[in-house]
């Protein structure tokens, strides 16, 4: 299935959560399922926090990255543009809100469930959360920011 | 320079951010600075978001282990017990709210520090920055609990 992620420019394909060009990533991809997004992962034994549960950085990694990458896809629907047409959309994390309402289980497949709450110019608010099992787990919310140009790699001085 | 999480139970010390046992972790480690509490850590190269900077997920991470290893700390502290006395303090991550104010650059030892702000019964609440060279990159607030008996993996059903 196609992912968001696949339509972010080579140089801004490295990010550690959902970069795809990234050796040592994590390799998440969002994709629309309805007008919902969805990221599925499988924790590795090491992103332990206590024995059989995850670890909350990692769950805080999930968010983010599916964040960024809901808001990307939502602000190419907003336009009624495909993913990889060009301006590319590339959204950065201003904050980030994680309620772990109980442990979430080592060793199945999360699922990263969410929706662009707000589009308001470059800023857009998501809603997510964190199933295993079908139970959630974890609740959040990232308020995502279009990337500054000055940021982008190629960016003129 | 002895480390809060030196104390952690050894069955409790797998933690993906800071479980000393962890082969895979980022192996943090904070320790008391006065009233305050530190934690250093240089991210790896593949710790990127966009090029020059650090991922979001990596940096809430060290919020998160930063939050729980000072909940601890300022348990002890507050009972006027010394690390490792018994019964060993182990908290976890209830919420977590990171501010990212400016991106945080890669390449350097960022330095989070921090201190509990309220101690109720078995609730922490921890403030925490990072700042990378000195500048405040990024603030964050860590809810902590002790973590619940029936968690521990020595508990008796």
């Amino acid at each position: 299935m196609t992912a968001i992620q696949d339509a972010y420019p080579d140089e801004l394909a490295h990010c550690y959560g959902c970069g795809r060009l990234n050796e040592h990533g994590l390799h998440l991809r969002t994709s629309w399922d309805g007008d919902e997004t969805v990221t599925r992962y499988t924790p590795q034994a090491w992103h332990i926090a206590i024995p059989g549960y995850v670890n909350g950085g990692l769950l805080a990694s999930l968010l983010d990255c599916h964040g960024t990458g809901t808001a990307a896809a939502a602000a190419y629907r907003a336009e009624g543009r495909e993913p990889g047409t060009l301006p590319a959309h590339r959204f950065v994390t201003a904050s980030l809100r994680v309620d772990y309402l109980k442990p979430t289980p080592l060793g199945v497949e999360l699922e990263v469930r969410g929706h662009a709450t707000s589009i308001q110019g470059r800023k857009v608010i998501v809603e997510a959360r964190i199933l295993a099992r079908g139970d959630v787990t974890v609740k959040g919310e990232i308020v995502a920011v279009e990337m500054p140009d000055r940021m982008r790699p190629n960016a003129r001085p």
